[in-house]
């Protein structure tokens, strides 16, 4: 058996290990054609007036779990929120902050698994940075990921909640709190018959064919930290509108559910990392909603509740057994270090 | 005396905290007016048809220095990336990963810098994130921060040594050596009659001056991580060309010299972080030189050497004692963490 190759602090010098490491790892599996020189920036084309420009830090613990590992979870998320403000993403950065000692292996599977999402979801990684801390000083691997998309100006402010007005319907893409409960689930070793897998997922194709259907949408958020309570509670903030939502048309799996119950979270404040909250004109509902469930990522999509003229500033939530729930945006997390 | 305020996991949990956090330290500081809107993506104009794109993470220790903070860092060498690549700095993302503990205080002097680093750079902070990890996971604060800057397509390959060739003069901005000298300093509590400051500054108006002088200008690039001599050993590997410097004219402050001395560190492979190699064709050569040094960053700029036919992908220094000695990439770093 080989010896097993590790990162050092030298990986993370500027000298020739980092050097060694570029060439050897990331432009093998990252390289591509849009790049018009690449140094210390990537020079790029523009593709529009109007640039989307986000950066997500990730720090998921396990750095592998069910359905994904954090290099999947830096491309998804920040495709995703490229996406949901309107914009085709083009281009993602990623900034590697390793703990000595992660081996390559490690490395690479992550590395392989972002070019492969990166290449899915029709996005170029095109440029990057290492460092490389001491033991105990990290926790295996970080990854800060940017990303720029090309907006056209008339989508410019479907991230905004400009547009949302009452009598409009809440869409979720499908069923909420996958990603938290196959994290907890590895954190735990729990197993079940069903495991429950990460919704992880770039969501710009499912977004893209959502947009052409009905381009008057009002609002989009993927659902992830804080989970889609969060998304809710900011847009009743925004618009100064009530949101009514029923508890009895939120996709949830068995699975997740009876875990839910479990250890008492409400899926309604679980991270997801495939989901998308989308807000549309009551008239155009039910024609986004058939347009999701024909793809395979919105295949679960339902209509959960709309936004009201009552209870301005509140999210409601009517229960399964008609009561009803004041939903308060969480001031901590159920779970750290979720994405 | 008040409390004092520190972080916690739930100022990462994208919750309330997280929203407190965004609200009254971040956008207090790093609102601006070019942001047509702003979610978890920014939406911001695009000014040209070739874009920059830089990522870095910072995990300096410590994270305040003689002459500033690993913010200021963030903010000069993002700026600096684009800027050595012919770009003019736009946008700043920053995300931020804390270690539960981090006092707000600290957290609030470090974003004041940025913002007042970015505000003298002519740049806008317009997106970021923040992620809380445990104690002992972390060390204090890391920062990855991206740029986007807007090329002119003429200036768009200035990054790479396409240009350079044989005859060109090296240029260095200044004297070398002083922030890895400045983090050393306060890492050993090193105390000196005249004290090693970090030369950390945006650089982006000074190459704006010599790129409107010199539209020639062969190659630039800062010289961090790996000090001047890694850029010149990259720029002899990419050339194929050899490249010869003289000691005697390198700048390099007494104070960082005696150090050097003591530590047996050598300048040209200590980082800087606001200085670059800047390489001209012989005849601009004079000119670009008194550019820089009527300009308060590069009043100590000098040639240093210049691209020869002979000893092909070498880098040789001529010292002052009349020797020759042959400049190797080192393959890891005199001091670890030093950005």
């Amino acid at each position: 058996m080989g010896e097993t190759k590790i990162i050092t602090l030298n990986h993370g010098s500027g000298g020739k290990l980092t050097h060694d490491l570029i060439e050897n790892l990331f432009l093998k599996y990252f390289k591509n054609k849009d790049i018009i020189t690449l140094t210390d920036s990537a020079i790029v084309p523009s593709q529009s007036s109007h640039l989307a420009f986000t950066t997500d830090g990730y720090v998921v613990e396990p750095i592998f779990f069910p359905g994904g590992n954090i290099g999947k979870l830096a491309v998804c998320g920040t495709v995703n929120d490229l996406a949901v403000s309107g914009a085709k993403p083009a281009y993602l950065s990623c900034s590697f902050i390793i703990e000595e000692g992660l081996t390559f292996d490690e490395l690479e599977k992550i590395v392989v698994t972002m070019a492969e999402e990166a290449s899915k979801a029709g996005v170029n990684i095109v440029t990057g940075d290492t460092k490389v801390v001491h033991k105990g000083k990290g926790d295996k691997i970080f990854i800060t990921a940017s990303g720029i998309g090309f907006v056209d100006e008339d989508r410019a402010k479907i991230g905004s909640a400009d547009k949302a007005k009452e009598g409009d319907k809440i869409i979720v893409t499908g069923s909420l709190g996958d990603h938290a409960i196959a994290i907890l689930s590895s954190r735990e070793s729990l197993t079940f018959e069903t495991p429950v897998v990460s919704d992880c997922a770039s969501l710009n194709g499912l977004i893209e064919k959502a947009l052409e259907a009905c381009p008057n949408i009002s609002f989009m958020r993927d659902a992830t930290r804080g989970g889609a309570a969060t998304v809710l509670c900011e847009l009743a903030e925004k618009t100064g509108k009530g949101i009514i939502i029923y508890e009895k048309e939120i996709p949830v799996k068995e699975s997740v559910m009876a875990i839910c119950e479990m250890f008492g979270f409400d899926p309604l404040f679980l991270a997801n990392e495939g989901k998308a909250v989308i807000v549309v004109p009551a008239n155009d509902a039910d024609k986004v909603l058939q347009i999701l469930q024909m793809h395979e990522l919105g295949k679960d999509a339902a209509i959960i509740g709309e936004i009201t003229a009552e209870n301005p500033r509140k999210v409601i939530l009517k229960t399964s057994t008609g009561g009803k729930r004041w939903i308060d945006m969480p001031s901590g997390a159920q779970l750290p270090r979720i994405c």
